[in-house]
């Protein structure tokens, strides 16, 4: 194992990791565009199979980006974490075609348990939604032979 | 405009028109098994491009699941109504292959907003996710041709 | 310590030994109706002091009566339990000499952590608030003498 | 009526009117100690009658503080605005004696519907609770002879 890795690289390499497990994300075509200790930015584009029946982005796969947003933030210090729930305001829809970006960032850890607050924006940098998630750190690291992070 | 359809064809037909332009239902393989005025109950089998960097089914999935159960269910009037928000909690993960069923009813509809109890559950009667979504009625209705009823 | 106790008196005697050091059930007039294991039932009446700037009963009470539900269920195994969060939605305003009642029931238990739903109606049975609790056992029990359960 | 007040004067005059109805803010001492178009921060002293059966604030009452300054902050435009609904995490429990400040601002208002972030702390600067309210605005204005603002 690398101990000389610093926190920015442990959260890279566990993101790395990560995704490449992460069939969901790769099959909506998510695209993680930064990460960081604590942080995770990605978007994805509303495609036509992400559609609803009132012909606007299912509300369940905007969560789903967000949710994944906030996985890639709470599992940056290589310590497996899940979430225990999550709460989403939808504040407009999201169309066919957008760029929809979720920006995930920490709000508090302590112990087990953490807070995130990811904010869900359209490529007019209109906010679509916002999404808090609770999380818990369960045992085990995400990749191995990289050093973990204690918050 | 047949005014003779009773409220659970009402709901059978608008139901009916949703999924046809449901994309995202169709690609995920949800199963509409029931349907009843301000009720829904559907089904989906966890596949391979479910799962996440975790190696188990993503919560943005399960929650578009319920969400899907709170959608089928609110708009079972053929008003057009969309989630305001929603919340969920996760009680155990869902494993590749695990048949999922969201249950959803009606808890409280009063002008335009409702709130609605969904209860996931897997295929050995585990509920591994319980969600509550909150709607709002907003103009137009679900498919035409078909009443509308007032709640 | 009385190792014969059963479930419902270890959860009426935990109960009693919380409300004779709960002041704010107290000062707020909160009656404890019903007691058992992972259930409760309290009420109050909206008194002067409980109206806010609407001349409606503060959201902040109806909330901390049906807080106080969630808090007697959860801590009727005689483990120290907290709440970690909570949603809550408001379905119809409370009005001054009101009796509000708030029902609670656990929904799910595992681990340290667990989901309460409760209810809060008025003296005519109509629904006002819809409560969700979630609950994290940390060490200690809540009277001494007093056996406590495993979930 | 005055048509020539700012805004900020408006939500001060709002405010005024509001706190003078507030039995609750009243009673539980709350001290408005910042109001805004949108924005409010309260505080309170952590009383003997605000303590529960662990010894330390009641959830309740920490809930009640956030929603005061949500509905400090939401009221603003002085057009009469309710609380549809809220979540709260609780970070760090309040002990006998603690100032814990609300401060809560505006994340999004659209047509009837807004959201607002609030952040409880205390006397340290540590945050002790998250809350998040979904407002609605109904009919009337919260004080007569002030104008109101539509946003």
């Amino acid at each position: 194992m690398n101990r000389d890795m610093t926190p920015q690289q442990i959260a890279e390499a566990t993101a790395a990791g990560m995704y490449s497990r992460d069939h969901t994300a790769q099959s909506l075509g998510l695209v993680l565009d930064e990460i960081a200790p604590g942080r995770a930015r990605l978007h994805m584009t509303v495609r036509k199979d992400m559609v609803n029946g009132h012909d606007i982005c299912h509300g369940g796969l905007i969560f789903t980006l967000a949710d994944s947003a906030f996985a890639y933030a709470c599992n940056s210090y290589n310590h497996v974490t899940v979430a225990q729930g999550a709460s989403i305001e939808f504040l407009a829809p999201g169309k066919l075609g957008d760029v929809l970006t979720a920006t995930g960032k920490e709000r508090h850890v302590a112990g087990k348990t953490g807070v995130y607050d990811i904010e869900v924006t359209n490529q007019d940098g209109q906010t679509i939604a916002l999404f808090r998630g609770k999380s818990f750190r369960i045992r085990g690291h995400v990749v191995h032979g990289v050093p973990t992070i204690d918050t």
